[in-house]
């Protein structure tokens, strides 16, 4: 089969964990006989600093042309304390979300049964947790009309959403919920918001259409508080843009291994594969940043953009060899030695 | 001293840990002299059922003639899955925070020792934590203008700030940092939102009026994280209405005190003090709720609003007493004899 992959490194520890996403790639693409064409795209600060724009037209055409992004990480210090920069990194990441249609976040939060012991939760509070976090990604309050009044002393932004843009972030929801354990909690603020109450109402027209799915519906502060408490109580979650944010970082915390949590964007155009955890500037260029979460991403990617379950499976379980193994990096390696990021990139490319 | 004090106990369980706090406040003003003239207003669904209207005249007439409010809780389930009911009882709160000009809620989040273990979190990660969140509660997308267009099936919601609402928001949050460890986190999304710029340039302009305080800028997304990862490393946070709505209960329930975390509402007209831990139907009419995070709420009272520490400290110290004593409802009783709220209350009272 040919992979025709978009290859965006970003900024940070992006292009260090990119790298052996695609070793580990190519050594399965080389197993399974498959060819896949690599085209890289400048995005972030590093597309800023080239071209002036976090999301270039080229980039863009390079994703639309492909059949599955593989993406690294978006942001530099540099912006984050300046309100008054014009041109963002980020802005590149949410123009890209919008270009591509990418409506639909995929964040799992799942445990590694060797890494427990790294969540700040007890281990009672967290084992078991296998949930799903969707969240909308090209709506609400993200995208909607901002500004300033008032010679700049008063700001303004506005949340929309519509139902159409509900139904097809809540399908896949209920599809998801229909392939685990048939649970969907639509988490949103009812009781305040009146996107809120349109999510609620259009969430529970469509019960009806799938009748074996147990729908709950909670308010975005208790499920701050729940996923602390029992995470291993959800399973498939739906929310809107700005509670999904916040939401998927808290979840990505308590299973202890936030460093190879993976995730998706489903798109209309083509989908995205990610590492949830940012472009992580500290780390940057020391070659030290854990890489599995950029390959596990690859495995999604495989699994989810291509149908190649086979590959994918073979991917997750070097992985979890590296890590019976300890062929870890410094994050995970506690008093044992502590590999690199190419080190372990190599090892686990080899043990394809 | 005479103390004029509005009492609302709302829904559920409000009214039994209302009368808690008002025994234990009967006996403090007898020890201590003072006179306590209570009034009380209906709230919430309770008042919603009588006159139809969650917050009636007549109750905010009750509050603006008093020195402090005592509030126990509002909301009922009814309410909670119908998108379409007109009036909600969680508009009494709304109404009652405008009007009321209650515009920063007080969140503290603490521990006591004995109860460390009842933390979700591993007690390493939670010992020492003691921090304040002071949520802005009468702007941003609360209360900015909502609807629907298009036949109902576009929502829309308003956040909106002003730059005197954030600087009377943060000037309080400076004030507190202060009279603690100096340190003072803004909670934003100025990565995204309009309205986060402005509160981040604001706060970075009062920056030189408290020379003294150390001020970090964090995204609402990453603190969800830090809450939960390292707690203690936070001193005082400020934040607007619905980041704070998420990030104080998410506070709320790390410390594994939950039941007993008290909070204020300062206001323009008058301040409000109440419980955080909500209405929790289940409960309501068992006599089994806990009523200490009401009673602490009450020793808020006097210290914020009417200014007597002792009187403030004596019911904590009562409190204390009760938790090494074992004299607890349910919650915290553990393998051991649990009392009623009602015991409780005795308990305290006559012990002040
Ligand atoms: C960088 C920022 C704009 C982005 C977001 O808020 O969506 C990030 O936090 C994320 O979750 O991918
Ligand atoms: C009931 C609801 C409107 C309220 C809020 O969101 O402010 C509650 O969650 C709170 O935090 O007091």
């Amino acid at each position: 089969m040919k992979l025709n992959i978009a290859l965006l490194a970003g900024d940070g520890i992006g292009p260090e964990v990119i790298d052996q996403a695609v070793k580990v790639s190519n050594a399965v693409a080389k197993k399974f006989n498959h060819e896949i064409i690599w085209t890289s795209g400048i995005t972030g600060a590093a597309a800023i600093d080239e071209v002036g724009e976090p999301y270039p037209d080229a980039t863009h055409e390079i994703c639309m042309a492909a059949d599955a992004v593989l993406f690294g990480a978006i942001g530099h210090p540099r912006y984050d304390n300046d309100p008054k920069a014009t041109v963002r990194p980020e802005q590149g990441l949410l123009k890209m979300r919008q270009k591509l249609g990418l409506f639909a976040n995929v964040r799992p939060t799942f445990t590694f049964p060797s890494l427990i012991d790294n969540s700040p939760l007890k281990r009672e509070r967290i084992e078991g947790t296998d949930l799903i976090i969707l969240r909308e990604l090209t709506g609400g309050i993200y995208f909607g009309e901002r500004g300033r009044k008032d010679d700049g002393n008063t700001a303004f932004d506005t949340c929309t959403y519509t139902r159409a843009e509900v139904q097809r972030l809540a399908k896949l929801g209920f599809e998801m919920a229909m392939t685990r354990s048939k649970r969907l909690c639509c988490v949103d603020k009812a009781n305040v918001l009146e996107t809120s109450r349109l999510w609620r109402e259009t969430v529970q027209d469509m019960e009806k259409d799938f009748p074996e799915v147990t729908v709950s519906y909670e308010f975005v502060d208790a499920v701050a508080m729940r996923l602390v408490q029992w995470p291993n109580s959800y399973d498939v979650l739906i929310t809107e843009n700005l509670f999904g944010d916040i939401l998927t970082d808290e979840a990505s915390v308590i299973s202890g291994s936030m460093g190879l949590m993976p995730s998706a964007s489903i798109g209309i155009h083509t989908s995205l594969f990610e590492p949830i955890h940012g472009s992580y500037p500290q780390a940057a260029g020391k070659d030290i940043a854990n890489p599995l979460a950029t390959v596990l991403s690859a495995a999604m990617m495989f699994e989810d953009a291509f149908g190649l379950k086979e590959e994918a499976e073979l991917i997750r379980s070097v992985v979890n060899k590296s890590l019976a193994e300890g062929i870890v990096t410094e994050d995970l390696s506690g008093k044992n030695k502590a590999y690199k990021t190419s080190e372990v990139g190599d090892w686990l490319a080899n043990n394809i």
